[in-house]
């Protein structure tokens, strides 16, 4: 495939990043072995960059993430993509304003996830982040778009940044890779803490005009203008 | 602004020491991403130095902490402070005697706040350092003053140095940031041990008269004289 | 021992793996102390290579890895071999598709095993690397081959790469030892996962053809060609 | 006090094993802040070494230990020692067999200790380390004997070498410090296995017959000669 000068720069400095993040999934233990990865897609282009499937955190390079279209067709990359880049792939090709998504089992959401469970919103910083509830999607077998359209049909119908995939795991979006990846971090805290907080009683749902005020600040002036 | 040269020393020497506190922060799994900030009143001076607002843990420094005054007007910083700085100037104008403010929605002392739940005192080490039950503050949004006088009515009815505010997260205070900083690990700690018994039975309340012999003893025995 | 030049660079190479392959049992919290153990299989030869008994993990090199028969004989190395080597000689000696073993007591795991309860399977990810449920094997004594016994029949009888010992802990297997380690981490993980979703509820079981056929494809497609 | 060169050279290594050991309490995370500390007999003398009062574990220094008589009066030190170290210093009195004392405040055997519950044996590495139950003692005042002497007469009665301090937390002896500090760690790993396993139903006590077994082949069998 030939493309402009532009978009390889501007390729290689996404392999640079989707690698480096898979770190923030390490350290907030949110993945073991190879169970977890990110993508971002290419601006403008129909592609992604995405982690080589059942390759080791420690392993990861920029050179070895793959890049594919928005059908997970492989186009640059000796190793196949992540099992999930169908649905990663979905996601890009169905929402349009999404710029990453993320996929993790993390131990508490995906908890939640095994019941059938939206996470209550209890929490300010629930609010702050995901707008309300973090919602479940559908169970689905892996192979077709099923997990795909899943993932977006329920986000369609929410402001959450997250989705809890039925008896499986969580699904994350952003506006690039690095918010996707935030949402993968502050859903799973999230998830522990309400948990938690249920464990003893009842945690307090938080008024839904305080939900709305919240989720309103925080998407517009939190944080460096440069930084959000 | 122009500041005398001993002010400007103390000045630079808290930004170091600031800084250096969140490092605790992270080590005690306190905060995620950006969500938990340190900050330290300059000594008889209306201003205080404060962690810059949504700028990750790896990525400060002493010059990125924030200079502001008592109503979180920024002196010296190119980045805007923490968006708990309102808060956290409420404190330090309304609490003389009180040297450094922490906030983290720490996992189980934040579950307690969101069933609305003091933390019972049924550890020495929770007498010790806080000298009975850690008490819960009001819901308040974020916005206005409601956050601080919240706090401030609080910990001004109790001898505990930390309070959960309803369905937010932990407040500590402190004679200096350090000081803060301890409270804030010793109050998730305690929150996480008495979330523990009570989940299997009925963990078993300090006699009051217990509890005061304990917190006098360590507010004024333990530890080296030049570390308390 | 007389061993030919290339059988020698066979136990050279794995006592290189089987010590490295110690730091994931310490990465993923399944050890504490010197609790936990992994061995390979030499191929094509009735030997073993396994960790010393009492060693800490800090001080695990490749050379004082021990060489034994399948009968547990120490055949080269200094150390007494773990305290585990009849047991896992057993399952070499009836199994001889198993390549490695991994003895750990991970907490969630072993608390399932305390218990004598089974896994059910209600995530995807126990489909996948499971097939199923992951069963309990009896109580046994330590001193003849009862605990090989257990872990035989109790693995024979199932797809699982798990074996939970009642009151005890876990034996995991794999073709080789790296495989042993990731069923290990695997286990630990729905353990835990399954265990925090049950707290609060009833984690929903996936139905068997589901199973069967997450089981199928993550066998047979997932991963690279080479890293399986 | 004037000490032979014998004794000096005993009292530094003793220095460096003391110093060293209390990382092995940060890394099982037994510990926070300052709250925990490991001290070991001068063999044939009535003196120990002890971490100094209130000194964070990564400012500990073989220097920095303290050097104190069977009361606690100190020989050699800049710092104040302990505030444990009158409840060791008695047990060093009390019970001539025990070489080393650990005291720590870890999450799930303080919360055990705080309901006044102690552990049943339900898991073999329990019968392996501890013997059977590990026995809580009574609620004590710091200031004068009642800590040590609960201490002492709590571990008199029991084979355990681990004691949960009501409503306080745990204090280990061994033949050594490094013997005590692994009690210590593997008293955390039980007080949290068999607490997750009660959580979801009962765990299964091990039979007295078994639980003697596993005890004395632990205590005479295991480990390399040199490392037990």
């Amino acid at each position: 495939m030939s493309l402009s000068t532009d978009v390889n720069a501007t390729i290689t400095s996404l392999r640079h990043e989707v690698c480096a993040l898979h770190a923030e999934l390490t350290r907030y233990q949110l993945v073991i072995w190879t169970a977890g990865n990110v993508s971002a897609r290419v601006p403008d282009r129909d592609l992604m960059v995405i982690k080589p499937s059942g390759v080791s955190y420690d392993d990861l390079t920029p050179e070895n993430m793959v890049l594919c279209d928005l059908h997970g067709r492989v186009l640059e990359g000796e190793h196949a993509p992540s099992s999930d880049t169908d649905a990663q792939a979905y996601v890009y090709r169905q929402m349009p304003h999404v710029g990453g998504v993320v996929h993790t089992h993390s131990t508490y959401a995906t908890a939640w996830a095994s019941r059938g469970e939206a996470i209550p919103c209890a929490l300010t910083m629930q609010a702050d982040e995901f707008g309300g509830e973090i919602p479940v999607g559908p169970f689905a077998l892996i192979g077709d778009d099923s997990i795909g359209r899943g993932i977006v049909e329920t986000l369609t119908a929410s402001r959450s940044a997250a989705v809890l995939m039925k008896q499986h795991g969580v699904f994350t979006i952003g506006k690039d890779a690095r918010s996707a990846v935030k949402a993968a971090v502050m859903c799973e805290d999230v998830a522990r803490t309400v948990h938690i907080a249920r464990q003893l009683g009842e945690p307090i749902r938080i008024e839904p005009t305080d939900v709305d005020s919240l989720f309103d600040r925080y998407q517009n002036v939190y944080g460096q203008k440069d930084n959000r």
